[in-house]
């Protein structure tokens, strides 16, 4: 208690996320997880404010790298180029931790009504803050929510390819990657 | 209790959103909703399994009108040209009490963030069903979640105007139009 804890929040996550698995979400209690990670309760509400956000607790960080990403692109770049930026500068905090326990997470969620409309809104609220910071550049609507719909999709389709285990590629890589194969396919599109 | 009820369904949304906007989503009850609708407990549980579908009970018909319809299209029908065939199916069945209602149920979805994450999570279950639909025509990835995509927001901003009290034109004149728009923009996207 009040003792500096190393990784408290990537301990946390990483019991959460086992504890999910073993028994279930709705079965694991937050004691359950501090305990698990070696930890306090109260440093667990230090850093989530209950065991849902354990899995969404990144949202706010990844929302701000985006959209500072894209307001920080050169004032020349495309719409695209500043969603790439964008990714760019969320794609180099992801650790391997994260890509190790992506596939775990993800079936967590997937096996949980309640998990899967908060992962829907944590997509919603991603692509949110991109339409902003692409509007806050004078990208008029629709082509700022477009620009944003292809940036969160290219963003998830990165990031599960990224946690397989064949994958070799980075996670910026594999992102840069799928937003160009999305605006090919945009373009196209009849 | 067991007779016919003319309308049961329509005046439990309405009674709900009323009552929803009047005192606030978490301060009203099922019984409170079926009584301002003149109707018993077991009618409303008839009808919706908890106060929160209320909002959200035509999802599954929703879907499944945009999935038909796109699976109707001719055979020639380009991708967008089967969601348009989509979309012209599910926008015929909205009516006129919809589109009165539609502003105060969105208020009342923005306001709470239980609401909002379902609401997001519905977004992501219309597009699934036209990303399917489309993948049984035979549109390969990632060409049929982007339509699906272009789908989804087109209907979102065709409903949002066609609840503007000026507006004029049908749902599914403002849905063409928007993929219309979406279609060009996406083209345009660099």
């Amino acid at each position: 208690m009040g003792r500096w804890e190393p990784n408290a929040r990537e301990r946390l996550v990483r019991a959460a996320i086992d504890l999910f698995t073993e028994r279930g979400y709705d079965k694991t209690t937050v004691i359950e997880i501090a305990e698990r990670a070696g930890l306090t309760k109260t440093t667990f509400f230090r850093h989530f404010p209950d065991k849902r956000e354990v899995l969404f607790g990144g949202q706010d960080t990844l929302s701000r790298l985006l959209a500072d990403g894209i307001a920080a692109a050169p004032e020349s770049a495309t719409p695209l180029g500043a969603v790439m930026a964008g990714l760019d500068a969320a794609t180099a905090f992801f650790t391997p931790a994260q890509r190790e326990w992506g596939p775990r997470l993800r079936a967590v969620v997937a096996a949980n009504s309640e998990l899967r409309e908060r992962a829907a809104a944590k997509r919603d609220g991603l692509a949110l803050a991109m339409t902003e910071a692409l509007q806050k550049r004078g990208v008029p609507d629709p082509a700022s929510a477009l620009a944003a719909q292809l940036g969160a999709l290219a963003f998830e389709r990165a990031f599960e390819r990224w946690t397989e285990p064949a994958s070799e590629q980075s996670l910026t890589e594999l992102a840069r990657q799928a937003l160009h194969e999305l605006q090919a396919t945009a373009a196209a599109l009849r």
